[in-house]
């Protein structure tokens, strides 16, 4: 009581912490729901570009043969072809693995739904990258010729869609490589399921799998640093104005709010744990 | 008699030019054999220049379906694929064909044999270019997968090997287009042969063929230029040395030498031909 | 009557189909009024991106000297200088064309009237293309100077601005090019009037005219691929929620909707041909 | 006997198969000593690609804190800073290594001794590279700055120089990783010792090094068919005029020949093995 | 009286002026405070762009030891470290002066408040700057780190914020230069004081300051017509519609009315001047 | 005596000096004209590389209306042309200076008389800079019309030939700026003259000359580390043999001897001074 919790929540599956917020009396605000201006969720961003950057390199690791890969490197080398690199989205995650796939010299096809996203993504790469109207066959084409696939569709607080079958796995060469970051969405290939940096890789249908969860734990000096920049107008905003005017005056961060005086202030959050729901307005009035 | 004619003589397929000149007592000196220090025909390579460039508008151009063409667009739009284009060769004109296609957008695979020329056109195009080492393989991978092919493949002098087979022409996507540009040393597809600016294109086996003699005869402001630049140096020395005392100080622009004082000063030719050979250096002694 | 009928119509200037139409019963969608969130017309996009990127290889190639051009290589060669390719209309259609240019290394002009646009292509372009605020004084001063001129000021749905006039074209340079890709709204030259993929070009006042209706046309591959990605949302939504409810629930969808239940829906289609107009909401309420 | 042997010996350091060499009377060709036209060691070098090339994406794996490493993402993410990334020797495997760090958006240093080649790299890289003169004060303030170091000063056929000192090491930031890719040639630090790929790294120090043996084992699909490219000339000159004559006519293929007729024919292996010399073209004449 | 005065008129300072003004009768639009719908003042944005871009080479000028600096080069040459040049801020002003500073090989560290911005820096610079938050720490960090440090912290209509303290200068570089743009707002170092263009340049703690007022002034050719396209628009609306119609269309220009029919109409300046203030809207309709 | 002098001499043009270093009996070795491998002169290809670097921007600051230019910035800004700079020569000095221009989003134009330079100068620039043959009508065409001229035509050890003569001057546009590198030489222009970094610059027929002497002098901390590097292997050489035996192995050192055991010991030096001329191999082995 008397304390404000400010860092990432996830409470809707967790209904023994749900519980103790409540009865503690603290103001909990969860990083995951605050929103911005410009939509999106500008908490979740930092983490979603640490773990673009980051898949492109694990994946070129995991496809060395002694990790089980098909031994073929992103690049080539100069009269040698080159990896095929797919990556399923082009968000902010399948953006920032896009750079880093080029970056190394893959030959990088970019699958991605929106035409206005596409448009602004032949800007950013040009003739560098081959990106491409993601449909079902789309999808299909690009991922059973790839090397590397980056699963980047994550569609933040929803289930990341199955892109990547069962039927489609089997499909795809011998020994490639998946490195899923949607995986704390569920991942986007069916096959998928989380592991852990000291044990990141499994093998279905001779198809590696890099699932692990958090993968931005990896490299905390970066990503604690992207998530300060983050953070910091709104922790700045609660200390100067205290967290009732800073929560009133801010819906985005007031989006966040999650538990309030003992009530559960989110409204999913609320439904999916079969809880009272207080609206945060009224919960900061009273 | 009393002329100097320096300009493309070709006399070795010409026995009436070559014998006019011989009886007409003038200094002939042919463009095409004059050398250079660093190898290479310093008077052919402006010519490679124009035609690697042009190569792929007039491929992009024949891909119409007006013009038998399979009806792709060399670079595609956002979130369209791609034309693959494919030149054969990384000399000189192959490299300016496949600037030309990265700036288009198309992708472009370089299919090269020495590996020293693989890494600089590596350096050159990164990952912009797939640069595959050249072998019967690779061609026909890649060329039967092309929506353009240019061949590239100028050995000067020589005839231009034949690296598309009647075998692999059967293998090319329907209505795709070969810009041959080794046309003026017998082209390199075996189906080749010359055309005109007027009526450039024949059809084989469903494959648009642009084997224009002369390519950069359609762009002359260019290409008249490019060669002036080229010729200048050889012709101020003969300008201000005289002509045989130029062509005993310079060996390179000597190479050229094919008529003098009324005899073949240069082997091939004059073997070619069937006439007698003096040596340029004596026939300028004399 | 019971189908639906979703694609280019431009009935305003055909009075007998859209009487075909009413009478049919059947339910009329025009791509060229549907429009979306951002501004705009999204199904019309698709073939700017296609024509402003096929401009520069037809002028390239109708700069050739058999084709009436100048005989100008729109990239020179390395020593000789490339041609002036003057793009009117920094749009979709004419940032297409810039990046062809560019990238063919012609020395590039863009002209453009929003400094809002002219920013964004500085951002694009940086050094490689001069980018220059649109009045009367630099259209003249540059197109007057140009050796390719592409007319690309597409305002959607009017008349394109005629930016070169007759005098204008007695300024320009002798046999050089025009593609005026604005031919479906009019064309941007006072002397432009449509052709056709067979007999492309015509020449006035020694500059040729390349002013082909439809060019999209000429790759299929491409162009109807492209189409089909922007129409699909569309049509899903049509298949998905019935056309009743797809219309009704889409606003920009709805923009598209000229005849419904032998009705003209759309009011500047009914002015034109002087038919009486039902409110498309009403049409789909009744 | 009657049998060609062409590929890697390394005979100065094995004598027990320099032996069984010489009794079986085969004709070993060693790899490692072919030479070339233009200097260098022409089956070397693609090796030095590889590992180069795959020497980033080790190290930026290595930089996990699972994997022992400071938790520093090589390209940082927009706002915070990226890794320091530091190649010693601007050679073959340093400017692979460059490109593919600079790829990876890192802040590179490129340390060496040639201006020449300086000059190239400055050509090459331009702004995204910090190239530096290599002196011993500028390693040490480089290396002792580092994230990532990338020990690339490969002298065919010679130690590499130490120029990681035990004192430097302890300089160093804590966590950071060495890629010592000299390891073959006894590593460039002086900590360094061979290591695989099952169990790639060790620390000292705090810093961790990555002294695999033979990197380019790790990616056969790609390192293979490079190997190839390069021998594939040799081994045709080889089937095309028979052994001899072909090691006659090609010096820098003779340079590699080592056994032959029971006999050494590399003065420096003879030497290190104290076994006698016999002149190559003596041994071919006989 | 019967006059338009359309210009940067900066009445809140000059009461003088402003009386004038009044008893004048005329109608007094200032440019500084005419929006637009982008945000932003439009007016103000093309004299950032060129304040901008030419502080890097006035910086440059002044690191030369005969004008004080300490004789670094901005990029170094090949094998020598490049000048840190430092950009306070990335709005208009900073991401011009930024891409001068890359342009000329500096090592260019851009700090930048909001991370919607950085990020579309990232999109621009990619590895070619170093992209940071700012804050206080960072900010010490790179200032006193930095050769060059660009002041362009511009906060249109308001003080810039004082960055550089007096402390923080002690700490820099001795003989660095700042380069303050944001000098016209009061300068973004606490030592900062508007110099001219005759005498440009003092010295405080051995660092350079170069603070001239209206540094546009210099490239009057280039900043005129900058200036003249963003208010051609303007000048047209009113030209066209008569001044009255007009201010009352267009809320932006509205935005710039200051005086008219002998009130101050602007409530800033009014407030400033302690003058009566009358609605622009009110004042219009009367 | 005993002493070694290594360092820039220029004695040709010092009749006192030479006689000085002859009466001391020490060893003078002149930096300018030690020679290297490559062709060249390597101890002055690092002043030239920060004489070419600096005078972009030198030229920009003289532009300024305040400093006598004509009031144009070299980049323009996004709708305003950019300034034309023209180099003189695609050497070492002028090829660093269009880096610079090019950086500085000039519109650049390179005049060489090269073709195996130019085509260098193509792979490095692409289409972002004009790459012109120099003949005396481009350089009209061009100097006339450009804001800056850079005059690069070094010839090392010989006099600049005079490319901008009295009549071209005349055709200049007013205020453009010269910045004559070649000055040292004698000067590209026929009005150059030598002017120092305190009064940089003077005005002939309107035109802005900079002709400042020794260039490098202005930025030492870049100047004096680059020329290190480049003297260092020689003066590694001096201390690891000794004199004698250094100059004696290494032809390239002992190119720049100049004054030995009280001799003349370089051809040219003692025929400009008409002193009696020892071979420096004869002095070193006495």
């Amino acid at each position: 009581k008397g304390q404000i919790l400010f860092t990432y929540l996830h409470l809707a599956a967790d209904a023994a912490q749900a519980k103790g917020l409540i009865d503690s009396g603290c103001v909990a605000i969860a990083y995951e729901t605050v929103s911005s201006d410009r939509g999106g969720l500008p908490l979740l961003a930092p983490m979603s570009e640490v773990a673009g950057r980051m898949s492109v390199h694990v994946g070129a690791y995991h496809l060395h043969v002694a990790n089980g890969g098909s031994g073929i490197l992103i690049g080539g080398v100069p009269g040698v072809k080159a990896a095929e690199v797919v990556v399923l989205g082009g968000g902010v995650a399948g953006t920032h693995a896009a750079k880093m796939a080029v970056g190394m010299e893959g030959r990088v096809t970019i699958l991605e739904k929106s035409l206005d996203r596409i448009r602004q993504l032949e800007d950013l790469f040009g003739a560098k990258a081959n990106i491409i109207y993601s449909t079902q066959d789309s999808v299909e084409h690009y991922v059973s010729q790839a090397d590397l696939v980056i699963g980047a569709v994550l569609v933040p607080g929803a289930l990341a869609p199955k892109l990547i079958t069962k039927e489609l796995l089997k499909k795809m060469r011998p020994k490639s490589v998946i490195v899923d970051i949607a995986i704390d969405q569920g991942g986007c290939a069916e096959t998928s399921k989380p592991t852990t940096h000291s044990d990141p890789t499994f093998v279905v249908d001779n198809i590696v799998h890099y699932c692990v969860a958090n993968m931005p734990g990896a490299v905390p000096r970066t990503s604690a640093q992207a998530l300060n920049n983050a953070v910091l107008p709104y922790g700045l905003e609660i200390a100067d104005k205290g967290w009732v005017k800073a929560l009133q005056d801010n819906k985005h961060l007031r989006g966040g709010l999650t538990v309030c005086k003992g009530k559960i202030t989110h409204a999913e959050v609320a439904r999916d744990l079969k809880l009272d729901y207080t609206k945060a307005e009224e919960s900061l009035a009273a």
